[in-house]
């Protein structure tokens, strides 16, 4: 374990984490809010000490393996969160700091689970350094870090593959600090246009960043208690729309730039992905119109349907509505939607579609087995095979989710909530959507919870957006032990 | 698709089936019931039926492969329920059919699913036949009827194999038609024993016979609406420590019978069913005792836990008491046990300790191999390496079955009941269990389910006791096509 450079990185991590500080305290300026300075005293706190673990005696062995990537990974998640929760508790306004830091993770992890009952009691640099955190944790802060530095690509590539999400990792330019580049490249463009979107809408300016950071990186913290609801039709459609396009695996992107129209056209993480959210708003828009009372047009059936299966889907957790009040069937629809998740290599997260449909390709592969005992069969995506290695890797990883949520439910099922509270609670924070069912509904909040709970909460989190192994990696003891 | 030879053994296990009537009508004669008549009826049109079957031009190859084998078990289950079912509908003591379908396949399923408000209601032939059901689907038709006719190995492998539960079969002496007659031994002297232990305590003959068959095929279908809770607490004793002991697998018995103790010793599967069900045991008496004034000693408190862990984790669905009213964190293990099930070559159903071992064992190699990527890591079961196909195909198992689940739970939803209800409704009959929570609990039953709903848990029992395959292959078209 090379100690000595895991030290170096966090550091670096804490000095960037500080520089990000600048824009609330902008914020703060701005609006004459007194809470300010404590960011300025977090800023220089975790500064001077990031600059000091940067500055011991560098590294001379700057070689980090895939292990190392993981624990600096999932440390520097939990160091940034850590520091970054100080300013709500030293200003008071989250009194608890267990509060705070749930806040914060659920902001770094984009999963915009909220313990506050009333979002709007937060001043405005709070509010905005809990929205752009969704911004940062969308895309990744150490990809950030690598867009910025210009690492080694060894080093690099260990660190982008432990922290984004997905089975596996393409390369879509030689060097990984390029790809870093053109990732945030894309994300930073697609946040631009959707803020001038708002903007044209006649939302202020304030809210149209802050909405803008919980749609791009599928967080779901608003600015509103009332979320989503507050505003009028156009922002809630610029929002359906840009939380899909969050959804999409970046790389899509970058063919579409590329103009190699053909790979989008066949990509079958993309055809699922859109299959399984027309099916999802059409099957919930006529069971709310045929079995409730609630929307008195079909259209405003078919709008709220659309955007809470966008919010759902892509894990980004905004609501306009009570979907609590929704007959069962979409209440089931939802659930379902809360697991899969989004496309790999999006902001969104949950189990992912493309796990989804390796695991489909590869049970179909198994029947089909049965059957023909004598064939081959290999597990195709896309026209290609996938190696033995991907589907073992995926069948793992549902095995340590499923065993893990049953964990999870059994220590927050202490609490003697519902069963509904219960396992949508889990469900919500270890996939990173935000809003459950029951007391933990689109209208409810965290709050209740013991503080057991919220901590297994925090760790679902974490382990959800860092999608499993770089926290268990760090929690496991042969980790830190000499081989 | 050998189609002459599938006739050709669906027309035996008709016959067998019309035999195994004479046992409720040897109990109407008992209690002079008219309905008995209908007994005769159906044993008269389905004898004749399956004979013709038999008789038609033999079948020239009489080799059956593996597809065969699957297609065959499944068709029998289903043939054998709906021929089973008559008598209840004909004799107007279950006026719809369908609800009468629902109760046979629930029985040689042993899921123990009602739709019956108060089995009170039903004559003693009836009440007879639902238990005896119980006893026959416990360890299998078709082991069964290898036991009694002496089919070639080549062909009985693929029936085993087929209807067997557990990830593999192991033959435990060289002809599986021995092994049949072994393992009916072993489950008909259990369930001898457990009747004299009944009678021992003075119930009833009648009461003695069916709730040791509910027991010893881990049903759970009793002749009181209040189940087991009914008799005394020694009657409640044996039954916890009998369902326990048909949770086990079998091939332990086996290796007692033969002295070879260390092989018992050993057996991680037994170690993990033994540890889980202590420890289940331990935090629901704490969690009963310390939440709610239910139990006025902690001996009552410990003597319902015991039962109902027995109960639920060997998938019988015994009641002694009302779990709904337990607190969320006892309900949540029960839910897990649920899944979790009992051994595998045991009567029970579920997942199986086994393929729960064997998915965490896995998981942990994976972990290992994030760790320590250069060396190689083997999963290992009991000692011995388990293959890479083992663990495939258990992984595979997992991802059909939470597809299935997700899919049920879907379908049931239209029904619009709460979360709870829809959500244990499927996981109860999946799992052949029986009771869930809500609506379907240990108080309440199946029947205000719609017709939709009722043939998606018909299919999940089946699907759920037949583990997944069978039943899988019965319905892809690729089965039915030539090659």
């Amino acid at each position: 374990m090379n100690n000595r450079m895991i030290i170096y990185i966090l550091g670096a991590i804490l000095l960037l984490g500080a520089g990000f500080m600048l824009l609330p305290i902008i914020t703060a300026l701005i609006y004459r809010e007194q809470s300010g300075w404590w960011f300025v005293y977090t800023m220089l706190g975790s500064g001077v000490l990031g600059a000091l673990m940067m500055l011991l005696p560098r590294p001379k062995n700057r070689t980090i393996y895939a292990k190392e990537g993981l624990v600096i990974v999932s440390l520097s998640w939990i160091v940034l969160s850590l520091a970054g929760a100080l300013p709500f508790t030293l200003s008071g306004e989250i009194p608890f700091y267990l509060d705070a830091v749930f806040e914060m993770i659920s902001g770094f992890t984009t999963t915009g689970s909220s313990i506050l009952p009333n979002a709007e009691a937060l001043s405005h640099c709070m509010l905005f350094w809990r929205s752009f955190s969704h911004w940062l944790g969308g895309m990744g802060i150490l990809v950030f870090m690598l867009a910025i530095l210009n690492m080694e690509g060894g080093q690099a590539i260990h660190l982008l593959r432990a922290e984004s999400p997905g089975p596996s990792v393409s390369k879509m330019v030689p060097r990984m600090v390029d790809s870093s580049k053109i990732l945030y490249g894309i994300y930073f463009a697609l946040t631009i246009i959707e803020i001038v979107f708002y903007l044209a809408g006649g939302m202020p300016l304030f809210d149209s960043l802050c909405n803008a950071f919980g749609t791009a990186g599928t967080g779901g913290f608003s600015v509103k208690s009332a979320s989503l609801g507050a505003y009028d039709y156009y922002a809630q459609t610029v929002s359906t729309v840009f939380m899909l396009l969050f959804g999409v695996n970046f790389s899509i992107y970058f063919f579409l730039l590329r103009k190699k129209f053909d790979l989008v056209w066949h990509n079958s993480e993309l055809r699922w992905y859109i299959g399984i959210v027309l099916v999802s708003i059409v099957l919930i828009t006529l069971n709310t119109v045929s079995m409730t009372d609630l929307y008195p047009r079909a259209y405003d059936a078919f709008h709220h349907a659309s955007f809470t299966v966008a919010s759902i889907v892509t894990t980004t957790g905004f609501g306009t509505v009570d979907f609590n009040l929704w007959p069962e069937f979409s209440r089931i629809i939802l659930c379902l939607l809360m697991i899969i998740g989004a496309c790999a290599g999006s902001t969104g997260g949950g189990f992912k579609v493309s796990r989804l449909v390796i695991l489909f390709q590869s049970a179909k592969a198994e029947l089909r087995r049965l059957v023909r005992p004598h064939t081959v069969k290999v597990v195709k995506i896309d026209g290609k095979p996938i190696g033995q290695e991907t589907v073992r890797a995926v069948s793992n990883y549902l095995a340590i989710y499923v065993l893990l949520c049953m964990v999870s439910i059994l220590l927050v099922s202490l609490d003697n909530f519902d069963g509904s509270t219960t396992i949508t609670a889990v469900l919500a924070t270890i996939n990173n959507i935000g809003p459950g069912l029951g007391v933990v509904g689109p209208t409810g909040n965290f709050a209740a919870f013991s503080p057991l709970s919220k901590i297994v909460l925090c760790l679902d989190m974490l382990l959800g957006r860092l999608e499993l192994y770089p926290m268990l990696v760090l929690m496991i003891p042969s980790t830190w032990t000499k081989k």
